[in-house]
């Protein structure tokens, strides 16, 4: 499958690198779109940096078999860009998988997306998205159809277990 | 008239220091309550640091006369302690004077303060606010009675301005 994982700079570095690493060594492709193409990238603690390799304004979303949103300060940087919430609303519209780990949710809000939509996110994300009108679970994974979501670094493990998941689910036919 | 200034690290640094000079050399006290006492704070951009000066379980709204939330991801960070979110409820339900920019309304959504509200804020917080109920401007600063924001680093000038004249008006009694 191909994911298009969506990154600007101060990413938590964990909630990049891990689930990246996971869907690489599952066999899934996974491509950086960023804002821009070629712009390093280092997350917000300074263990990681890596590179888009293509920018927003050269995405289709179909090229891509599902959405992967990372936290930390990035999701509220690419929700400035109206491009990139149309990106992420056209996952979302279509019903291909998104993964979106704690602040990850705030470019679905953006994309006025979450409303009705059972899901998790970083604590102060949380009440953000009730407010929304999304049904707000307080645990470390919550699986909604093609949206799975966490809360934190700690959750991780059991993000990367419901993505893979989910993405042996889908039809042969949508790959 | 004495302002708590809340803060936490990575706070939009023009965003803190230039108001809070301007409203110590207008002769009103400012006070940096932060969630914890004594906490060192570094702005994002590096160039400035801080120190809170008393810890969010040791302050209380009757101490101050208006409340003052510079931007940069430091909102994000106060508004996952509950108190301080009471704290900044505290200010906007007794109509005291409330001066928030940039990111610094994500306070106020968490406190629920802002349905029916007229504000501005950073690009991607409006939308935030619209979709609560807030009525939304984009321009340098709005006052809205007790409540002065603005949008980004470079409307500095008319915040300080406006949030100045606001506390010029406030009545001597509730001093």
């Amino acid at each position: 499958m191909r994911i298009a994982c969506v990154l600007d700079v101060d990413y938590e570095d964990s909630e990049y690198k891990q689930p990246y690493d996971a869907f690489k060594q599952a066999g899934h492709q996974v491509t950086i779109v960023g804002l821009e193409p070629g712009k390093e990238l280092k997350g917000k603690k300074g263990t990681v940096t890596t590179k888009t390799e293509i920018g927003i304004d050269q995405a289709r979303p179909d090229q891509f078999d599902g959405l992967f949103i990372p936290g930390g300060y990035s999701p509220d940087h690419l929700r400035a860009n109206p491009k990139m919430v149309q990106f992420a609303k056209a996952f979302m519209d279509s019903g291909k998988p998104v993964f979106a780990i704690c602040h990850g949710p705030q470019l679905l809000i953006a994309a006025h997306t979450v409303k009705g939509r059972k899901l998790t996110a970083w604590q102060t994300i949380q009440d953000d998205l009730a407010q929304v009108g999304a049904n707000v679970v307080d645990q470390d994974v919550v699986v909604d159809k093609n949206l799975v979501t966490s809360r934190k670094p700690a959750d991780i493990p059991a993000f990367i277990r419901e993505s893979l998941k989910l993405l042996e689910k889908v039809p042969v036919g949508a790959r």
